[in-house]
C-alpha cells in the first residue's frame, strides 16, 4: 500500500479472495467509507440494519442474491446498483448456489456540493505513456 | 428503474456492455456521483483532469491498465482501489490487449461525519426469506 498526499492505493486481489474489507482507514478516505464484500452462497447478513445519517450505494459485481428493504425484496445480480436512504432497514442474502460480490459505499446524505463539469478541471498536460 | 423514498435501483448489465454510465441523476444520489466505465484495450482518457473540491475513489474490477497521477504511473488491475486527492492531475490508459473496467466515485472531500458502528443502527427485524 502506497500512500501520500496525492493518492493512496491498495490491492484487494481477485473477488474470490475477499470476505469483507473496509477501505476508509486503509486509504485515508475523507468523504466515504467503502467496503468490498463477497457473501458465500446461501449466506445472509448477520442482522438487518439502518443508518443515522449515511446514504449507502451498493454496487453488485458478481453472482446473484436478494436485497431486503423494509420488507420488500429485490433480486440483484452483476450490474445492479442500489441507493438506500439512511432510515431504510436493509439485509442481503446470497443465492443458494452462487456467491454474491458487492461494494458498499457510505456517504453523508446530501453532502455532494458539485460534481463532474462543475467540479472537474481539464488539464492541458498530456501524459507521455 | 424503480425509485422511491426508501431506495432506487438500476441495472447496468454485464461489464462488457458498459461504455460510461453516470449514476447520480438516475439513482437520485445525494452524497456521491458514481460512474461505471469500461475502457477498450489501448484507449486512454480523452484528457487529464483534476478537481476543485471532490475526492475520487477508483475501484478497478476487471482488466489492467496504467493510472497517471501528477506524472507518476501506477499499474492497476482487478482489485486495485485508488484514492485521488482533488488537486492531483489524473489520467487512465487501458492495457494494449485488455479492456479496463472500473467505477469512479466522486465525494466532497472531508464530508464523511461518522460511519459504520457510529452511524449504523442494528435492527431486531429478521427478514423471512
Amino acid at each position: 500500500m502506497e500512500q501520500n498526499e496525492k493518492y493512496s492505493i491498495t490491492e484487494l486481489g481477485p473477488k474470490e479472495s475477499i470476505s469483507r474489507v473496509m477501505l476508509k482507514d486503509t486509504l485515508s478516505l475523507t468523504g466515504a467509507e467503502i467496503s468490498a464484500n463477497r457473501m458465500s452462497a446461501g449466506k445472509s447478513s448477520l442482522f438487518a440494519h439502518a443508518h443515522k445519517r449515511n446514504e449507502e450505494i451498493y454496487l453488485f459485481t458478481e453472482g446473484k442474491g436478494l436485497f431486503w428493504l423494509d420488507g420488500e425484496i429485490l433480486h440483484v445480480k452483476e450490474g445492479s446498483v442500489v441507493r438506500v436512504s439512511p432510515t431504510t432497514i436493509r439485509c442481503i442474502k446470497a443465492d443458494d448456489n452462487t456467491a454474491l460480490s458487492y461494494f458498499c459505499i457510505q456517504v453523508d446524505e446530501g453532502s455532494l456540493v458539485q460534481y463532474t463539469r462543475d467540479d472537474g478541471i481539464r488539464s492541458d498536460i498530456k501524459p507521455d505513456w
